[in-house]
């Protein structure tokens, strides 16, 4: 009987390992098969598990409760099951769950812990060096990053033509040296040269973005993981249905089990143009068949948004569409949708040439002041021009701009709402105006942020009622001070410095709470 | 018999006037009658005269033709007609024609000479001190605007609460020190206090315009005439039909024969609550029966557009709609009106509370480049507070902005361009292009004006024509710098600095010459 590891005990949202010997003959990855079952009071839960190389099969699993746990392995090269039982201790400091919808518009962390998100995007920042990539969890952590979007797959792209540290699958790339702007579009999935068994994984590719993943929960930062995309020389764009589940498969079955994991179905994936609406489908399928902890899955556009109005969809994953409008249609998208929207793309802090990675530091600012005060959530990216080649927004490293210094402020503001979120308020046509989502707080007019983006009134006055005092503030977004102005109530005046960038925070003096 | 007074020889495009002395009594305005008949090789025109008081009677006309002119005089003062005749020289320097429509969207004096408006509001300035008048006219001809916005009566409303300096009618104002926010909202069209005759005109106030509307033609400004508005605290947003037709007759018959003279029939007519669609319909009938020299008409909007289809309509005098999105509109609405597009009221540069007047001026220079790209014309003004409370879009005096020093350039862009103006073109998504309006340079690829606004791209790639030789300038709009960076042919890339508000100008080498 073969012998299964494990530690005997774990914390709730914990990763649970269970491993043990198996064949290494064959083609183990299709051939063989392990799940286990897992039991304790609340949760009765079958995982499929995966083969991790050199004869070691794994299976994973996210307890969701404290207490005693018992498990059940079945193994295609097991004789017979085998049993045992684990304790799941309460989670340690900084571990709240996983992020789930909460309150239809926004976030929150599986123990309740509002998630207010603040994403930025580097796409193959875990394909680089072991040094870049200490460089950059360190500058994700100094600019308060919650969430970070990147590629499994390696990415052929501008500015990233080269080999990544690895490939997901055995076999042997082709010849980029051969390559020209001529020769090459991203997109067409052409695969002359590449020789790769896409039945056969290269988990050590796999057990690095494990340890990237594990790097960024203790940071606090969501891995909002783009399973597929479109920027490939290497063929992994254009597999086959069959080929393409068998990922799927072994991507849910190896990292489902970390609590900080998001689904992103693709990046761009109208571009991805050997793909159907059917197979977007069918891979939604089986997250939400094999995916037991139901994590936040979306799906990124270019052209068109998905429609993602589709039940699997937890939460829009947006890219603009427009070059001079983005986070200003978020009411509108809110009220379209009725999930979270987060817009993952709405042009990249940069100075290159294309138009979605050049605008400056005060604009991708402005859009995400813009986006929280109607109720959603920008991402940040950065594509600025360096000696090195190395752009952030692709490969990590350093951060040159200036927006992410400033997202943490908007952060701590966030964190300061009452209720959970900012819902958009119809005040007057020249400003956005953010009251709180919740109902009982927005009735008894607890709080008011105003934002007046690029226009800079030298003074604004209010009349909100003759009888609600409010705590006036007066928040420079960009040189994130926050002077206080004492109080108002019926008509007052509010004085501004006449620069752009600018808020004001009402929010009435000696407040009901929400009994919520 | 009276005598007729009057020059014997004037300019073609000039003002020729008549004038005799009438009845005193009763009242002249409404009771007496005075027209002229005018007579040349290519012209017969019959034109209304009006009452200027003092007993004295006025008939202007502007000839079209040089060479030799005839006249008749009636009037109901007079016991016959009055002939004479007079001499039409050629036009002095600097004096073109008034100004036509061209080429479906763009504008031309009547000698052919190209017209890019480069506008501004200053909508009672007019009314001010002598001393303040003249520091308008410094202002705007430093500034190099070609035409100016403004009103022939009064205005009250926000930092203009004072008396102006002359009304139209006989009578008595009201006692302004009554007023406070809460008893008096503009466009209520309340009249109490006031005391006019609305059938005497108050002469004086209409000659001194008239020696603001020679100033500024002096200039080479258009003078765009607001003849009505809604800011009103006297009764003037709210006569009777009657009254208003009067006021129209007397306005035409004294400004009609200024070469300068637009008509703009209302600022904010949809705030005119007093008047209705077939008012504005019969002003125009109006203007187009009395006014025999077809000098340009619009009407301005808060609101909703007027439908600018009308066939009197002669180009678009818009007013934006939206808090973000101006300028960018600039070729929907020429495929929409088939008009000039000129876009009189886009945010001024200012830092008032109100969102129409609190945008600084680099934004109101790339509203300006915006449209011009789009094939249209945009308008500032500026409300930028002051210790002496005076505001350049309602009072003149000095500039105290930005945007209004960078104009000039780039009207001397617009005047370099092959034919006349300039036309969208779909070039990418993610920067507006400009092409000559001209089918033939058009399509010999003669000329593209590329221009990235907020976007701040470091280089550019070009690939328009294998064959076609193009001159490459570097424009910096802000800082007005011209930098030619040799040729392109084929494939080409252009360096550009990453800042914002840069342009590229490609000029076809040995261009052909349009043969129109």
């Amino acid at each position: 009987m073969n012998t299964i590891q494990y530690e005997s005990q774990t914390e709730k949202w914990g990763v649970f390992e269970l491993s043990c010997l198996g064949p290494e003959t064959g083609n183990p990855f299709v051939e063989q098969k392990i799940s286990a079952d897992f039991y304790a009071e609340n949760q009765t839960v079958t995982v499929k598990g995966f083969y991790d190389g050199a004869g070691i099969y794994k299976v994973r699993f996210m307890p969701s409760f404290e207490g005693r746990y018992c498990f059940c392995v079945r193994a295609s090269f097991l004789k017979e099951e085998v049993t045992g039982e684990f304790l799941v201790t309460s989670p340690r400091e900084g571990n709240h769950g996983p992020v789930r919808v909460a309150g239809t518009y926004h976030l929150a962390y599986e123990d309740g812990t509002p998630y207010y998100s603040v994403g930025t995007t580097c796409y193959v920042w875990e394909l680089q060096s072991d040094e870049r990539i200490a460089q950059t969890l360190r500058s994700l952590k100094e600019a308060r990053f919650n969430k970070i979007r990147f590629c499994i797959f390696p990415k052929h792209y501008d500015y990233n033509l080269g080999e990544p540290r690895s490939y997901p699958y055995e076999g042997t790339p082709m010849d980029s040296s051969v390559l020209t702007k001529e020769n090459f579009s991203f997109y067409t999935g052409k695969t002359e040269g590449n020789h790769w068994d896409f039945t056969r994984f290269h988990p050590a590719h796999f057990r690095h973005i494990e340890t990237c993943i594990l790097e960024l929960q203790k940071l606090g930062i969501e891995a909002d993981l783009i399973v597929m995309h479109p920027y490939d020389r290497w063929g992994f764009s254009c597999m086959t249905k069959e080929q393409d589940d068998l990922y799927w498969k072994y991507v849910i079955a190896r990292f489902a089990a970390y609590r900080n994991v998001w689904w992103s179905l693709a990046n761009e994936y109208d571009l991805m143009e050997h793909k159907t609406i059917a197979d977007w489908e069918r891979y939604a399928e089986i997250i939400c068949k094999e995916d037991k902890y139901s994590h936040l899955r979306s799906i990124h556009n270019c052209h068109g948004f998905y429609d993602y109005s589709r039940p699997w969809v937890t939460h829009c994953s947006i890219q603009r569409q427009e070059p001079y409008l983005s986070a200003e249609y978020v009411d509108t998208w809110r009220a379209r949708y009725k999930k979270p929207v987060i817009l993952d793309e709405i042009c990249y802090e940069g100075n290159i040439q294309f138009g979605w990675g050049n605008i400056d530091g005060e604009e991708l600012l402005r859009r995400f002041w813009e986006a929280a005060c109607r109720g959603g959530y920008a991402g940040h990216g950065e594509t600025l021009m360096n000696p090195e080649n190395v752009l952030w927004w692709s490969h990590g490293g350093v951060l040159r701009g200036e927006s992410h210094k400033r997202f943490g402020f908007l952060y701590d503001i966030l964190c300061e709402t009452p209720g959970l979120g900012l819902a958009p308020y119809d005040w007057k046509w020249d400003c956005v105006c953010a009251v709180p989502e919740c109902e009982f707080l927005k009735k008894v007019k607890s709080y008011y942020l105003f934002y007046y983006g690029f226009t800079r009134p030298c003074f604004k006055e209010f009349e909100i009622d003759p009888e609600t005092e409010f705590e006036i503030e007066v928040i420079d977004t960009w040189n994130m001070t926050i002077e206080k102005q004492g109080t108002g109530k019926g008509k007052f005046r509010v004085e501004l410095p006449g620069r752009k960038y600018m808020a004001v925070h009402l929010k009435k003096t000696n407040c009901e709470k929400c009994e919520k």
